[in-house]
């Protein structure tokens, strides 16, 4: 969550103003993440973060607000949006949507290991199981369709080795079909720095603003893969936490190396895309590509179960 | 499409480096519309239109873009991408997912007439029967489910008499199954700033970026509302063009006067939330929300086709 807009301390109390937590006292700039600015906040009343959307417009946020909502009311690890002093969940601040929420204890976990990785899977085994419950999102945006268009239009910019990979590889993931798979509600992009732990205990899942409907396998696969890696404990780890909580069935099981195959061509395009069009701001924390370029290729090669 | 990002001669010159159009003779910002900057561009090799992505992210763009192109290829009235001189579709420019287009001839209608009508009603029914040749798109994000959770997230900052119609709308809305009706491609937003004529023909329909997979009829509704408004022989107009290329179903039609009435509320919802969340940047242009209110009321007490 990289901060791109310069928050003043004029603007900062004029927005503060809407809102019953006191004034502002102190705030930082947050430097992890791409899409959104955000701030660490200390006011009389407590602490907060705040969150200025860059790219997401005041129309497409209902339903993100509406899922955070829902996502604490059902006890899930989610900061829940603080109204301001008429009720409204949504403001304004250098001409960006803005939205506070609490700020939640702990820290993300860079090198985490087994039990975080066992806690990871089971917080997200809790929100796959109670999503009948929780708001309806979108179908996810970036499923097949949008592998094969992405792959078209980066196409004339990779060089010979990386096309060659991803030709094979769509070729690949085009003689999939997952629309058997269980799905519901998808984080989408559970990543380590979207986690927080307090005392190695799980204290929030931060960064629901890539959600939508997919196969759920396809979550576990996009958080596997992040978390774990190449390491064959954190991914047992992982599934074993899941699996306490929602059971994978015989076909997930079937389909996870697969799907881990799908969940790194996702973001290895993604992060292509990015390096096309570089964002200006302060702050700016960009990701390597090559990291997942180098992950799809570990994952084309072992069953991630093996020893 | 108003400009939130003051471009200098540097970073225009850098950019077109890397295409073969020539270099920039001059540029202008254009006014209308809201979500992206563009610039008309006068260059050594002629006319073209320069967008800035402001809201969407390079990540999101792959399936507009592969869209557009189908479009144009189809024959349908789309300005089609220009490639660099690798042959990539995007770039970046002042921080931002940048896309080079012709300037296609023409300019907006304001106040249509009824050959106006007729011919967008006749291209709107063309992209819908070639949408099973075109690239699928991700299902329109704002359905009846995104209108629940806007009109919860808004209702604190209604008046009693906005909030009682809302929840008496919502509650009608409710009530409508459209899950039967033929769909496929929509537009989404062919408001008049979306179409171009030259010499009263259709020569444009520009702004694809809200497209999805809906159904049909509720393109129809969106286009009707902002084209027609009130004026039965305007709407008679435009549902003869479009019937013309594609008749409506015996269920469409009896379905026309409640989506009317949908696509009414979706965008007084909308033009509500970005009222709550004014965007800074030069050249902004904010659209009243009331007046979708008054077409909606429109809507609930006439049916558009009496005369």
């Amino acid at each position: 969550m990289s901060a791109y807009t310069a928050l003043t301390r004029d603007a900062l109390a004029i927005f503060l103003d809407d809102y019953a937590i006191g004034t502002a006292l102190r705030w930082q700039a947050i430097r992890d993440g791409i899409e959104n600015s955000n701030y660490f906040l200390h006011t009389e009343q407590g602490e907060y973060v705040l969150t200025l959307f860059e790219c997401l417009t005041a129309e497409q946020l209902p339903p993100y607000l509406a899922l955070m909502q829902g996502l604490a009311s059902h006890g899930l690890p989610c900061p829940q949006p603080v109204p301001n002093r008429t009720g409204l969940l949504l403001g304004a601040l250098c001409g960006k949507p803005a939205l506070l929420t609490p700020r939640l204890p702990g820290a993300s976990q860079r090198k985490p290991g087994p039990n975080h990785c066992r806690a990871i899977g089971a917080v997200l085994a809790a929100v796959h199981v109670n999503s009948p419950q929780l708001p309806a999102m979108p179908a996810n945006a970036y499923g097949l369709a949008w592998q094969g268009h992405t792959a078209e239009l980066l196409q004339p910019h990779l060089d010979s080795d990386s096309a060659r990979l991803l030709a094979d590889e769509l070729a690949f993931q085009r003689g999939l079909d997952y629309t058997k798979l269980p799905g519901g509600l998808i984080h989408g992009d559970l990543f380590r720095d979207n986690a927080l732990f307090a005392e190695d205990r799980l204290s929030g899942v931060l960064d629901w603003y890539e959600a939508g409907s997919d196969a759920w396998l396809y979550d576990v696969a996009i958080t596997a893969n992040d978390w774990c890696g190449a390491d064959a404990a954190l991914m047992h780890a992982l599934l074993a936490g899941y699996a306490g909580v929602r059971p994978l069935t015989a076909a997930e099981l079937a389909a996870l190396p697969a799907m881990l195959r799908t969940a790194a061509l996702r973001f290895w395009l993604s992060r292509l895309l990015a390096c096309l069009t570089p964002r200006s701001g302060h702050l700016v924390h960009s990701k390597d590509p090559d990291e997942f370029k180098q992950l799809l290729l570990l994952r084309r090669e072992s069953l991630p179960l093996s020893r």
